[in-house]
């Protein structure tokens, strides 16, 4: 299979860089092809502005969902994020790597998020609404594996540790970013107190990365509600029926 | 009193910009003193990395926050770092205000964020450790509040809402970010639906934003719980019997 890892970290030596790394020797192993993109080594531009759309006119106020749309739909976009939206097009799983900072992805990520996903491309899809996504869009069916590492202990971003819960820290990620156009989101997996590691704390991390990634086309992914699956009748609100006792981020789990 | 504006839109004439615009006015009317950190005006550079510390030697690999921590207490921060502390040490509000893009804020905010609060700074607060936190640290007894624009309705950000609740979405900004450092944190202002918004749901939107900032020193923040308040006896794990019933996100609501 085809295997995209995107890593956001600014030092090779880093734990961030040893698990990517171990990563890319693990899917390698499994015989997957692998492409990376290193968002830091590439020096990605992290910020959506008037310069990724040069055939937009400068009379006229930047919109960035139209310019977005129709820099996608013309074939005018910029070249490092049509090279990024082939990539996805071609992995059938996508790795991401990062360390979690101020309890999301770090900039340089969101702002990959932000430039890559073009409206057409990955919101909008097929009539320019919002009637497929949630479970369909243009990466339907692929597979998406986080992969993070935290400061604080793992108590910290237990049930009712004081972080919160990871998965719901992630949400706007895993739920809003790699459900929303399709994908399957496999449940996170983390290293926490990074910074206190020891050598056989890194090995533990590497053979559970490991025998995760071993499993990465068959293991069971999040089971993330989709919008047109019949649980939210007006694509807007969860039906009365369903989940009726929950409220918040995890009602959208079945 | 001293407010300062953290704006994050690329467009002048956008509704985030209208919003921007109008804050102001309000705020000038009600006789503070301003500032406003314009993020794309400035071309704030949004990503960490290690042009940020030119006194780090390239010899040895780059730890962000021992980096950021040593050029904060030995004064050799990148000059725009310096002064947006500079900032927030002068402020006795923050108003930030922005586009919600892919359920969080954009990525010139996030690398705002992760550049500014430094190591020393914005955590390991006074000794190095997590001692001081979430309640207090060096923003403690300022106000933040977070106006933000969305594109979906206001029932997709409802409690069962497809999108998630947006206090529950935007957590790691004002929880994790904002109260982390003391800020006391006043109830979210959204806009929803921006694209459909007319000419009669600008002025209301408008006014609405005018009547909360008009008791910007007065209303009543979100009680976040304190972590040396007494409910973390740890200051990891909620005690037993607060909130007995409730984990996750809204556990940490007092």
């Amino acid at each position: 299979m085809k295997v995209l890892i995107v890593y956001a970290h600014p030092t090779p030596s880093s734990l961030n860089g040893t698990l990517k790394d171990h990563a890319l020797k693990i899917l390698k192993e499994e015989g997957h092809e692998l492409q990376v993109s290193d968002l830091y080594l590439m020096k990605w531009k992290a910020v959506v502005d008037a310069e990724d759309f040069p055939s937009h006119s400068d009379s006229s106020p930047l919109n960035v969902v139209f310019a977005s749309g129709e820099a996608y739909t013309t074939g005018t976009q910029a070249k490092d994020v049509a090279v990024e939206q082939e990539k996805l097009l071609w992995a059938d799983a996508i790795v991401f790597q990062f360390p979690l900072w101020w309890y999301g992805v770090p900039a340089i990520l969101k702002g990959w998020i932000e430039r890559v996903y073009a409206y057409r491309f990955a919101y909008g899809y097929k009539d320019g609404t919002n009637a497929y996504r949630f479970g369909e869009g243009i990466l339907s069916g692929k597979r998406a594996f986080v992969s993070v590492t935290t400061g604080g202990s793992e108590a910290d971003y237990g049930p009712r540790g004081i972080n919160g819960p990871l998965d719901q820290l992630l949400f706007p990620l895993t739920h809003g970013a790699l459900f929303y156009p399709g994908m399957e989101v496999l449940p996170i997996f983390a290293v926490h107190a990074a910074m206190f590691l020891d050598e056989a704390g890194l090995c533990a991390a590497k053979s559970a990365l490991g025998e995760r990634l071993k499993r990465l086309f068959i293991e069971e992914p999040t089971r993330f509600r989709r919008q047109n699956g019949g649980d939210y009748p007006d694509r807007h609100t969860l039906a009365d029926h369903i989940a009726p006792e929950i409220s918040g981020l995890p009602a959208h789990v079945a």
